[in-house]
């Protein structure tokens, strides 16, 4: 991780945003270490994982459209869900990461889905329990993230589905999709 | 409504699932009338909704795969699901039901969907309000549907949601397609 790279995106992100951001790469990279992923490349997928939060939602759905992003229905009415896809178009455009596997955490990182890597797990995961987090629950599930990577997930895809439920928000596909897999996986376990 | 029909569901269904029937196809009847359906075929459709409900699972898929249903993730490992389908081919094989309207609703009746009609609708909330029903909240439930049929089904949307996030079942992909498409007609209403 160069300093250019910080300094870039210091100058892109309100010091809340980076703050957050240095959350999730720290935790990121503590939850590689411990479940035996690139500690290097959860540090930069953390850091690099909200690049494209800025944007307003034309743009975000421009980038996308220009990028060959497939824009569902639920994107189309929540563009903001758009800054992890195409936060990873930015990532590679505006901050040279060419490793396919940070791109990927990055491009998963807000809904999950059903085919993550352990790497895109461990970034999904590390946003919902950085230390900036406050929703009721979050503590059980740092602890929870310490013991058990699967039912830490499993417990961060509820907390989204039961906040969207709460909220009268629509659900992505792929949150469903991906808490399913996950159940799937662990019943087989 | 024949009372060979009523006699051939009466020895199939144990007395709790046909009493079950026969509330809900009162209360599809009901909603029928208040939202502009066709009461006979709301009637006809909640009385016949589970009589694939006393399959076992494997008879369940067997069933499917003959009648070229294609069987998802979530329903191969949760085949009770698919009494819904199968109960539309067994409604027309055994019941003599040819009405596609009616079918439909048999079809849809447990997940919900993205395309549903008024009638499939109509039955989906029938089966969730009938009073037989016991769970926190029906009573609300229950009146909500006397004044907003959108405003009762996400209701039931959500119940479902929420019942499979507390028990850490699979959650079929057609509930959070139906839940969306409704909240998208709400918002444009």
């Amino acid at each position: 991780m160069t300093d250019k790279l910080l300094e870039k995106l210091t100058n892109q992100l309100s010091p809340k945003r980076l703050e957050h951001s240095l959350g999730v790469s720290k935790a990121a990279a503590k939850l590689a270490e411990r479940y035996g992923a690139d500690a290097g490349k959860a540090r930069l997928a953390g850091l690099l994982h909200d690049c494209a939060r800025v944007m307003p939602s034309n743009i975000l759905l421009q980038v996308a459209e220009a990028s060959g992003i497939v824009v569902n229905d639920v994107e189309q009415r929540e563009p903001m869900l758009l800054h992890a896809p195409v936060g990873a178009v930015i990532a590679a455009r505006d901050y040279g990461v060419d490793d396919p596997e940070v791109l990927g955490a990055i491009r998963w990182h807000t809904t999950g889905g059903p085919h993550m890597t352990l790497l895109e797990e461990i970034v999904f995961l590390a946003d919902y329990i950085e230390p900036r987090r406050t929703f009721p629950g979050v503590d059980r599930l740092r602890k929870l993230a310490k013991v058990s990577l699967d039912e830490a997930l499993l417990s961060s895809y509820d907390q989204t589905l039961k906040h969207l439920l709460a909220e009268g928000g629509l659900i992505h596909p792929a949150t469903v999709e991906g808490r399913n897999a996950l159940l799937i996986r662990m019943k087989e376990k």
